[in-house]
């Protein structure tokens, strides 16, 4: 099993976040599902801009991918989030049958920006539904922090 | 504080829930959003319609209850459903910022039909994620199971 992670993937994720800064779509969080070595979708958090509470960049990413597959069956998928799903992201990746998730920031880095997060990180979460997947954690993380200082120093920066 | 569920509202989720059975759109699963005792949106699981392992009754309910209300903060709102709320529905709930959930069956009844369901049942998920979010369990729970029967005899119900 290979676990190193791709990091090409992740700033894909990071590079889609930072398209929705000027916007002010959503919070500061990207996604790239990544199939055979190929990027499937990539996508970001669109909370605010869609006035849509479930368009977090693992969704967004999850229902791309779908439509561009043309089935929930993500199996064989990867996906790579700039910080570790929360139990609404990472469910969906469980129902869409994706084995592995690579994060870069945990929830207690968002948590301090003002976000509404449950305290719930992935290992907890794995743990408490009996899960599989695997968890690569900490993929540049550093990259992934300023991702997150970055936007919390942009103009109108909205919690939720 | 009124714990007393409208069970009319959970008729209107096994309504909308049946709506789906002809096309085989997904999973026998009802939700009703409910606001000042006003529908402001119902939906079903169109997974299998949709291509989209994230279209669960409650997230299409959240989505088409923000679309009307246009924000994503559903304060003051209540949601009925079906089953209990997997823990991506949960989480949903949670970020959509609903206070009251009323659900019919149980995780397990649905795990017995053959869906791949986490055992993380809405007490267990509360107490982890340290959420306050009132629970009514038990609603109208012999019409939801009656609803997963019929649905299990249907032809082609395929399970995810």
């Amino acid at each position: 099993m290979n676990l190193i992670a791709n990091e090409e993937f992740m700033r894909k994720a990071i590079e889609d976040c930072r398209a929705g800064f000027p916007g002010n779509e959503g919070g500061p969080f990207g996604a790239c599902i990544v199939k055979d070595n190929q990027i499937i979708a990539t996508a970001h958090n669109t909370v605010m801009k869609d006035h849509d509470p479930t368009a977090h960049a693992e969704i967004n990413a999850i229902r791309k991918a779908s439509q561009v597959l043309g089935t929930y069956d993500l199996s064989g998928c990867e996906i790579y989030s700039t910080t570790e799903p929360c139990p609404m992201c990472f469910t969906a990746i469980h129902w869409a049958r994706i084995a592995r998730i690579y994060s870069g920031t945990k929830i207690e880095a968002v948590r301090a920006l003002g976000f509404n997060e449950l305290p719930v990180s992935n290992a907890a979460f794995k743990a408490l539904a009996e899960l599989s997947v695997d968890l690569v954690e900490n993929v540049l993380e550093e990259e992934c922090q300023q991702l997150l200082e970055d936007w919390a120093a942009h103009t109108n920066a909205a919690t939720y």
